[in-house]
């Protein structure tokens, strides 16, 4: 019986950092998942390769995709297409490995419909962590500034309600840590680990 | 607003080392959380120290915290009771700090429910590990031996109902470091941390 793997989705508001704490994750060597790499329509960057940043295709190419339903999720940013292959994914987990994906929340909400049990990360940024900690100072800030962090607070913390488990970047390797210790913890959670066992009895 | 402990239950059958594991998680010195020592009726074995290992107690003086309310579990063994006292308990929970308990099966039941929303970690033995790696090699084994082993998995298996993790313990180090791993998760976990936001934007 071969077990499925586990999909990790890392997401959290624009800016947070995502991104680099995604890759000092997969910059240490004893990492036990795959990173399914996005697809795109924007042009590379300088130094960005095809294959290992980003898929990069036409929009021509990406649509049809799309209309092929070949995307787990996909947004549109600023005119160009961002989205995640459906079969790197599947195969992926069906080979009884974890997938990591980093992508936005919208995208998030996608694949959260497509796979209810998967393991949904929530990166909350400093921002949010100082709110908590009470470091808005008033009288340092006008009301202006104030009710705007507020405001972006509520966003941010209304977008939490889809996730399991929510992660503060106050530190990037912290961050990380927490991140990889979610992933063991999940692996060891009696729903996910009771029906192996139960499996193993009917069968032997 | 003072955030309340974990109370963090390690239980499993017996035989299966929940002890060494104890023993060796406490061994670390970057452990933030606060071992609940036991209190016995049965007679300090050579080396064992009063308020380290036990709480030695005489039976008289157990069975009036018994009738006080004053233990959280407590069960009797070959003519002896072991218990967990509550107040020590409730108190670091109060202070903010993550408690273990290192109990049997019979006392993880009682605290389950009294701490609903503790975190409860089974112990598996190897055998059952062995037993799921399909290391029951047939013809080996007399069928008396085989049916026994089932019969014991099959009550192991019955056991893991009420708890939230399970950790094999194959090595002592690797199941350390799997429970450690589910207390940094579960402090993630959206359920535990969201509510903390929640309160900061009414209260701010």
């Amino acid at each position: 019986m071969q077990e499925k793997g586990l999909l990790i989705v890392l997401s959290g508001p624009s800016g947070v950092g995502k991104g680099t704490v995604r890759k000092e994750i997969f910059s240490q060597p004893d990492l036990a998942f795959e990173y399914s790499i996005s697809m795109t329509t924007r042009a590379p960057r300088e130094g960005e390769v095809d294959g290992v940043d980003y898929f990069f295709k036409t929009r021509e190419e990406f649509e049809k995709l799309i209309e092929e339903g070949k995307l787990l999720e996909y947004a549109e940013f600023v005119g160009n297409y961002y989205g995640t292959p459906v079969d790197y994914v599947q195969q992926t987990l069906d080979n009884g490995k974890d997938v990591f994906l980093e992508i936005e929340v919208q995208g998030a909400r996608q694949v959260r419909e497509k796979f209810p049990d998967g393991l949904f990360i929530f990166l909350v940024p400093p921002s949010l962590s100082e709110l908590k900690n009470r470091i808005v100072t008033r009288g340092t800030e006008t009301e202006d500034v104030i009710n705007n962090r507020m405001s972006t607070a509520r966003d941010e913390i209304e977008m939490m309600n889809l996730y399991d488990y929510v992660v503060e970047n106050d530190q990037v390797e912290r961050a990380c840590e927490r991140i990889k210790a979610i992933v063991v913890a999940e692996h060891c959670r009696r729903e996910r680990v009771e029906p192996r066992y139960k499996k193993m009895l009917e069968v032997d």
